[in-house]
């Protein structure tokens, strides 16, 4: 087997310092933008259309399509909704189009758009990812979304896991993917008790969302994978 | 005692997300620069003046200053001597000022000017540094000096190891932080077989240098700490 690369960037920020053309791009925001887009995909929503900008989004607002903003963790005034995975029921998106803007995770898909192909991962779709990565040719980045350009651990800790499940696969990984695995590696038994340590899960504390934090992660619920086509999220077929 | 913030920079070119005005900055670039510069400070060197560019340092070449350059692990062509810890041994390098580049390290000190003082880790001192960071009021951001503004292992890791030792001092640590407290844990007794996995070890390999990198790897070598005074690196008092 030809030996492919398996690389992290662990900011957007980062992003330049890799050439993404061939490679394929998986993007990574677990609290909560990714999370929700991988189970609003598996609920049967037909499209995500992730937008930059708060105005973006409503300019969509004469369409039938459902709008979801998130700015700093909470929903913009306004909106139906934000980014709670409980907002991405089968009830609520199925069959429906969602235009979608947050702070961190829509950023991080804009700036891929470039990338052979841009994948959605999140913990509920993590062996479905790993699965389908290793029998692609490409080599592959994993691109964490942070918080505003900083580094977060729950997306470094998501990357090293999907990195840990590629680890015998014949890649190649630099050094941000061996730091994320072995990350994963320390933590997996106790995703929730490690991830109280970080600056966001106190954040989301204080929004009173802890039973979104709960469902983002959940390992494998889901085997849908969001993959952009054109401006959309669509399900991989 | 008031709370303090430990940060972790993992790479320059996430630096102006932080702000350093009140902030100690450590710079960090463990194969080799910063560890080449404890070592020689260490053994008397009056100052170490990092510049950016080989140019600069080319035109200190009318002074009796020792000239050293680096670009990607070589000594530049035409220059007394690079980044290896053997070139600045107190033979060398006692009394004499030194003019030195590097592809990474002399990069991030520049980078850091604005901060309130800009100190100089490695292995080599790595618990005088903790000791003395531990009395100060101030935040502390490590930053790590990485390969080409990307992340690697052993400055993430040295980072780590500070990290810990300053882990139940009053510091609020965020998730780069912990990210590489974690790391460190993970590696600490075996910090030579852990970077065996890196890029820049394998690089380093090729060039030979292997000697270099067990010396940079010594624990508790010497007590110096150099410190940013105006354009040169001096003895902390």
């Amino acid at each position: 087997m030809q030996q492919k690369n398996l690389e992290v960037c662990l900011s957007p920020a980062l992003l330049h310092l890799y050439d993404i053309k061939d490679s394929i791009v998986v993007v990574i925001d677990i609290f909560r933008a990714t999370s929700s887009m991988c189970y609003g995909i598996a609920n049967g929503a037909e499209a995500i259309i992730p937008v930059a900008s708060v105005e973006a989004c409503h300019s969509y607002r004469d369409t039938d399509y459902l709008l979801a903003a998130e700015r700093n963790g909470e929903v913009v005034e306004g909106f139906d909704f934000g980014n709670s995975p409980f907002s991405y029921t089968a009830e609520k998106v199925s069959g429906r189009t969602i235009v979608l803007t947050t702070t961190n995770g829509t950023h991080a898909i804009n700036e891929s758009r470039e990338a052979q192909k841009v994948l959605i991962g999140s913990f509920l779709n993590l062996s479905a990812l790993s699965t389908w990565l290793k029998n692609q040719p490409n080599d592959v980045l994993l691109l964490c979304a942070g918080w505003k350009n900083k580094v977060n651990l729950e997306d470094s800790l998501f990357a090293g896991a999907l990195a840990y499940q590629l680890q015998n696969e014949g890649y190649k990984f630099d050094d941000s993917a061996i730091l994320a695995a072995d990350l994963y590696h320390t933590a997996q038994y106790d995703l929730d008790g490690f991830l109280k340590k970080t600056s966001h899960s106190e954040r989301l504390k204080e929004l009173k969302i802890e039973a979104d934090i709960a469902f983002c992660l959940q390992v494998d619920l889901i085997d849908a994978i969001p993959v952009l086509d054109g401006d959309r999220l669509v399900k991989l077929a």
